[in-house]
C-alpha cells in the first residue's frame, strides 16, 4: 500500500505540470496533501511501545518492567535488570518454542536467536502464538513481527534455515559462536540454546553443536498423543548427554498401539505445549538469574498430573565423541571445581556468622552432587526410572555395540586412568 | 482514514467537472481507479480465518482443528467435538485468565463468558496475552478483539463490571443462568466457572455464586512472589467450597516478612501464570471431555518444581449457607448415586467381558472415593496438609467461631439427622 500511494503523490505531481490554471493548482495540492495524511495515518502504528533505557522498579501503569522488578524486592531475584546481559536460542518456534520466545521476550531478556525453515499455517492455530493472518509467513518472520510489537527492547535474530542440513549446521554452529552481543563475555555468544523441536533429528544436531561448543542447554518435547511433555537440562560433560542413553519420554498410559504412526498427524493441545514451555522458561530464569533449584528433569503427565523428576549421569560409553572430550575435561577440573566448592563453603560460613548472603555463588544453581560418586558412574546409566517414565528408543542403543573394536573405548581407558590419577591425588 | 479516502474520491469528482480536457480525465480516473484499490486494500483484512461448520480431522495444513481432531484417532478423547457444546464463564481476564481464554478459544470451545472491569496497561505486558496497542482498552474488549481473531466460531459474551458490588453480583447471577447458548441443556446456562481473580473479595463471590447456583468451578491463583501458585476443583456439596476452609497456598519458601505488603506492587512472570492457566485449561478439557483424571487440588511451587496435590472435604460447619444446602442435597441423593455407581460398575463388568469401551461413564471423571467416609468427615478438615502447602488465612476463621447461637448450627442439626437416617437406609 505504501508503493501505492508514492506513486499516486508522483501522478498527482504530473498532473500539475500538465495544468496551467492557478485555481486547478490548489485542488491538486489538497490531493497530495490528503495523500501525505493517509500515509500517515497508515504507518504511525498506534500505541508502539517506546524502548525503555534502564529497567525501572517505579510502580505506575506504564511502566512495563514493574511487576519484575518487584521480584528484587520480594527478595526472590538478587538482580533482575542482569536478565538483559544474556542471549538465549531457541531452536524450533513451533508450539513450544514461540511461547518460550514471548514469555522471555516479556520478561525483557537482552537477545533472543530464533531458528526455524517452516511456514505458519491454519493447523498450528490449535497452539497459543501465532494469528490467523500470519498464514503463509515463514515461523520466523512471523516471530519477530510479534514479538518486536510486544518488546523493542529486546535484540530478535531470526535465522530461516534446517540446522539438520549440512550448511544449516554450519551456520547453526556459527551463530552460537558469534559475540555481537556482551562481547566481553566469556565462552560462546548465547548464555543458553533451548531445543523446542518436534524430531529426533533435530535434537541430535542441537546435542552435537553444545557438545562440540561445551555449551549448556536445556531440551524440551510433547508426545504425539499430546498429553504428556517434559524438559531436561544438558550441561556437557557433567550430565548425560542427549545421546548417552535412549531419551526419556514420559508415559502417558495410553496403548502405544494406537498412539504409534497410524497416520502422519500427531496431536497436540494448547494447554500442555504452554505447561512445557512454562516450566522449560521458568527454569531457564532461575538458571540465568540464580534463584531457586534447576531442575536437570521434569516430566508432566497431563491424564494425573503426575511430574517426575530425575537426575542422569554422562554414559562413559557415549557413542558421541565430543560428550566423550567433555566428559574428560569435566573430570580433569574436579581439583579446581573441589577447591572453588571449599572456599565458597567456608566463604559462606564465615558469611552466616555475619549474617550471611541469600546465594552462594553457584553459576548453574544445582544442589551440589558429591563427586566421589564419579567413580561408581562407569556403570552409569541405571534401568530404575521414576514411575511414569519410559525410554522412548528399545535399549539396545548405540552404546551396547561390542566395544572392544570403537574408538569411543580408547577414550574410555584414558578415562579411567584420569580417574584413577585424579583419585590417587585426592587421596593425598 | 475511510472518511479521508472518500473525501478524496469526491474531490477528484469535482476537479474532473472543472477539466474539460479528455487526456486530463483519464489521469484523473487512474488516480479514482488508485483511491478505491488502496481502500479495498486497506479495508480487507487479510487472511481472517473463516467460520467452520464441522470440526474435520482432515490432515491438511488449512485445517484449524486437524491436531485436535486427532486426540480421537489416539484414544485420548471419545468425541472431540463435543467441545462445542460447552459454555465456559472465566472471571478476571488478568494473567491467567487472558491465557486460559486463548487455549479455549484454539480447543474450539463452545461459548466464553469473559469477566473483568479493569483496563490493559503496559505494566500487564509482563505476562502473555495483551499487547501494547490494547493499552488503554478494557481487558474484555481487548480479549474479544484477540480471541475472534484467532476462532471465529467461538461464541464471545463479555462482561465489564465488578462482580463484588451488589448490582455487579445480581447481573453476574443472571448471565451464568441464562441459556440461550444450548437452551435444552440442564442446569445452569454454563458447564464450567473459572475463577482467575487476584483477590480474596471476587473468589468469595464466585464462591457464593457457584453454591447458590450448584454450579461446579475451578479456582486458581498465583503468589505475590510469583514463584507459586495452584488450581482446584468446587463441586458444590461434594467437595469443601471456598468459604470451608481457609484457602490453601503453595508455600514458596522465601521469607514471609519481606513477602507481605512491603508496597501495593505484586511481582508477576508470564512463567507461573502461563504454567497455572495450562494446568487450569488442562483439567478443564479433563473434565468436560471426560478424560484423565481430574485434579481436585493441584499446587507449583516453582523454585522446587514440587506439584503437592490433595482432596478436600465440604465442612459440615461451614459459614456459607448455601453450601450447607448443597451438602444437604449431596447427602440426600447418595441411595440414587449408589445405585447408579452399581448399575455402571455391572455395566462395566457386563462390558469387559465383550472387550469394554475405553471410558466409563463418569461425568466428572474423578475417581470413586467410597461414600462411607462421609460419616467420619463431620470431623472433616484435617490439619494434616501435603508437604509444601500452607493455608492462606490464619486458621481461626469464620467456621472456628463458637457454635450455638449461629443459625447454621441448625442446619448442621438437620445435616447429622440425615446422616442418621441415610445409614439407617444403608443399613437394611
Amino acid at each position: 500500500m505504501e508503493a501505492e500511494l508514492k506513486e499516486m503523490l508522483n501522478d498527482l505531481e504530473s498532473l500539475k505540470s500538465l495544468l496551467p490554471d492557478p485555481s486547478h493548482l490548489s485542488s491538486i495540492n489538497k490531493l497530495q496533501s490528503r495523500v501525505e495524511h493517509i500515509t500517515n495515518m497508515a504507518y504511525s502504528t498506534p500505541m508502539r511501545r517506546s524502548k525503555v533505557k534502564d529497567m525501572s522498579a517505579e510502580v505506575v501503569d506504564s511502566n512495563p518492567y514493574s511487576r519484575l522488578m518487584a521480584l528484587q524486592r520480594m527478595g526472590i531475584v538478587n538482580n533482575y535488570e542482569r536478565i538483559r546481559e544474556f542471549s538465549v536460542a531457541i531452536v524450533g518456534i513451533g508450539g513450544v518454542g514461540s511461547v518460550a520466545a514471548e514469555m522471555l521476550t516479556r520478561c525483557g531478556i537482552g537477545r533472543l536467536l530464533l531458528y526455524d525453515y517452516d511456514k505458519v499455517e491454519l493447523a498450528n492455530m490449535n497452539r497459543l502464538f501465532f494469528r490467523p493472518e500470519q498464514v503463509g509467513m515463514t515461523k520466523t518472520d512471523a516471530a519477530v513481527q510479534t514479538l518486536s510489537d510486544i518488546n523493542p527492547d529486546v535484540v530478535l535474530e531470526s535465522y530461516t534455515f534446517n540446522i539438520t542440513t549440512v550448511q544449516g549446521f554450519d551456520t547453526f554452529m556459527t551463530s552460537l559462536r558469534t559475540k555481537a552481543f556482551g562481547p566481553s563475555k566469556e565462552g560462546n555468544g548465547v548464555d543458553l540454546v533451548l531445543s523446542c523441536v518436534d524430531n529426533y533429528e533435530a535434537r541430535m544436531a542441537v546435542n552435537q553443536a553444545c557438545n562440540e561448543l561445551n555449551q549448556v542447554w536445556m531440551e524440551s518435547g510433547v508426545s504425539e498423543d499430546a498429553v504428556s511433555g517434559h524438559i531436561q537440562l544438558l550441561i556437557p560433560g557433567e550430565t548425560a548427554c542427549f545421546a548417552c542413553a535412549p531419551p526419556l519420554v514420559v508415559a502417558s498410559g495410553v496403548d502405544e498401539r494406537t498412539l504409534k504412526r497410524e497416520g502422519v498427524c500427531a496431536a497436540s493441545l494448547p494447554t500442555t505445549m504452554g505447561v512445557v514451555a512454562g516450566l522449560l522458561v521458568q527454569n531457564t530464569l532461575k538458571l540465568l538469574l540464580q534463584f531457586g533449584n534447576v531442575s536437570p528433569y521434569l516430566g508432566y503427565n497431563s491424564l494425573k498430573d503426575y511430574f517426575p523428576t530425575m537426575e542422569m549421569k554422562p554414559n562413559p560409553h557415549c557413542s558421541n565423541g565430543a560428550c566423550l572430550e567433555r566428559q574428560k575435561e569435566f573430570l580433569l577440573s574436579k581439583p579446581a571445581r573441589d577447591a572453588a566448592a571449599a572456599r565458597a563453603r567456608m566463604e559462606a560460613e564465615a558469611a552466616l556468622v555475619a549474617e550471611g548472603p541469600l546465594h552462594d555463588d553457584n553459576e548453574w544453581n544445582i544442589s551440589i552432587v558429591d563427586d566421589s560418586d564419579v567413580e561408581a558412574s562407569g556403570a552409569a546409566i541405571s534401568d530404575a526410572l521414576p514411575e511414569g517414565l519410559t525410554r522412548e528408543l528399545p535399549s539396545a542403543d548405540q552404546f551396547q555395540k561390542p566395544q572392544a573394536a570403537e574408538p569411543s573405548v580408547t577414550i574410555v581407558d584414558d578415562l579411567e586412568e584420569l580417574k584413577k590419577q585424579l583419585e590417587a591425588l585426592n587421596a593425598d
